[in-house]
């Protein structure tokens, strides 16, 4: 099948300034068939984690072939490197900051044969960038028009040489305490209140409870309709994390915590 | 004419979080080439009304076969149902939670016969789904993947069974209250901060008054700039119902009320 | 090549009605291949300025044959015109209320030959409208069909007669206040607080400081990652304009200034 041209887009930018609609233009002045999606642009300013967070939560989603563009990138006109990952099954055109590194930290886990599983390219052709890149604006500059020459059929190859030293941050996992203890932390809140854990299925017991700013949550949902208004409870989100949320109210306000808030964790029985 | 494949989302999920990225992805990979179209993400978290209000106020501006998805879903992983409707020139898919009644009260309004007006399907069929739906985000596992199928061609009845004991709530009408008066109320509050009430030309006389917030306004207006600035008036609004605004200011603001908001309606001479 | 029909809206409607959406429906009921691009939706409310800088900063990012729609439009309903502007290589359809001063001052300041650069067209041809334009919302009524028929390759002419008594502001250019002393203003904030000023370098000598709410500013930077935490300086930026920017901080917090505020410049050796 002839790949359908997507390109999704991430961004710190917000939506009420210049910047979302000049990389947009920059897109199409390359590739004019080329389906823009917004994933967002309402990442905190030079929030990297969250940006991490949000596209690993739906790059899945998206057709093979989807070029992904992310950038966050409080580095902008430093020596910093503009980088490509190609995946089996997608593109990644981001800043080389760290934001990318679920994908590397993937492979790791992985079970499968790993060779082929991803390769990273630095951007370096100028070719491919627009004519008189400025320094403080690379969205527009060289991640915008280097992802529409990929969507148009240009091989990964061609941006520039691969390279193998990338920034990679580990990944935040949650960390033992003592026996049947361990710690875990809020890694991000969404829009209706609910703190996402770095917890996952495989991280934790059959039977567990948590612990947060002072307060004991023992009672696990399966969804949310299933709790009394205002119940704070634990579910096991979409994204595919251990989330504490309210029913109808927001955690974040009832529990009074922000990202990077400390979780205990403790087995049950 | 073939179908655009236009597809209108319309949800509380906000712009920030990647539930809309995943929704578009989860679109884009069951029909590539289906044109969605942002409506609104920023519905207040699970007010049905508010959809309900805002998807009533545009969908006739689309094009015929056009398939709109909106998602304000409290009970989503509950025993609530998810419903597609078919009406003679669109596709609404939502929760049956009263949030498309609008359509349910509009045949009920409507001159022509009405037998083929609307027909509703019970969303069942998991072969349309994503793999393993979640319980806790039926807006990409089920609402999205199910409105690219429709998009692709695939007939309602493929979906589920056809339904008739679907939820639906009785329009918020002005209500008579005594010989030449009635009370009607603010239904939805703009980004302008312009009133718009329940009241349309044909629940009204030819003169009339309100008096809302303790305050009467008895200035009906054509459009905005014939007042003068901070003056209150009246306005037929361009989603059909009667608004009261201020001219390069916020009634909101101004009379210091919410929606839900009670106004009086007076027969003057 | 045959026209993208790409059509990029500007307006100050906000993401949380059903405007947008209602414009969006409106073009694609004219045209179904009209590919939307949402530039932003954000503006402030009825301030045309800030809708001209934000356009102008990236409509020559877009393709050849691209149609912007610009819609902040204070005085709809009243008399005051709507237009459309043919340039050699875009169109623009907006309110004639000085919303696209910048593309008729470009022209003045422009080396080429002239005569054809521009032309501008009062929209009265009904037969492109909706059937029943309401008073309130040309937006939806008057501006997005047109658009829509423009992509569709309808030639400008046929929209109205041709005009040249259109409403054109001054630009708003640094005023020259002693020897070696000039008064220039920040012209637009974004959101990371950078303060854009109204200064060009074809302003400015080789040397210069700023003043601006008391404090000077002296440093000018090539890029942000260059400068400390905090540090404000003077940069540059991507709109081409001389930037008044904080690095991982917002100058507009820290210098607690609007956009409005006057800023000094002096000559340095």
């Amino acid at each position: 099948m002839k790949s359908a041209k997507i390109i999704g887009l991430l961004t710190d930018f917000g939506t009420r300034d210049y910047f979302v609609g000049a990389m947009k233009g920059a897109i199409l002045s390359v590739c004019a068939d080329a389906k823009i999606v917004d994933i967002t642009h309402q990442i905190e300013p030079q929030n990297i984690s969250a940006a991490s967070f949000t596209l690993r939560a739906c790059y899945r989603n998206f057709p093979a072939k989807t070029v992904f563009v992310a950038v966050v990138d409080p580095g902008v006109g430093s020596s910093r490197r503009a980088i490509l990952v190609e995946t089996t099954d997608y593109f990644f055109i981001a800043p080389d900051n760290g934001l990318l590194s679920f994908i590397f930290n993937e492979r790791e886990n992985s079970d499968a044969g790993a060779e082929n599983f991803f390769r990273v390219f630095e951007l370096t052709n100028e070719k491919y960038f627009a004519k008189k890149p400025s320094r403080t604006f690379h969205g527009r500059d060289i991640f915008a028009p280097v992802a529409a020459h990929l969507a148009s059929g240009v091989a990964p190859e061609k941006f520039g040489a691969e390279i193998s030293d990338f920034v990679c941050f580990e990944e935040n996992r949650p960390r033992k305490i003592s026996g049947g203890e361990s710690e875990a932390e809020v890694i991000h809140i969404d829009r209706f209140g609910n703190l996402i854990t770095n917890l996952t299925r495989e991280n934790l017991p059959e039977k567990f409870s948590l612990q947060i700013g002072g307060r004991k949550i023992e009672r696990l949902r399966e969804f949310f309709a299933e709790a009394e208004k205002n119940e704070v409870f634990m579910i096991f989100g979409s994204a595919g994390f251990l989330e504490i949320a309210a029913y109808k109210a927001s955690a974040k306000e009832l529990l009074k915590v922000e990202t990077g808030a400390k979780v205990s964790v403790f087995v049950t029985n």
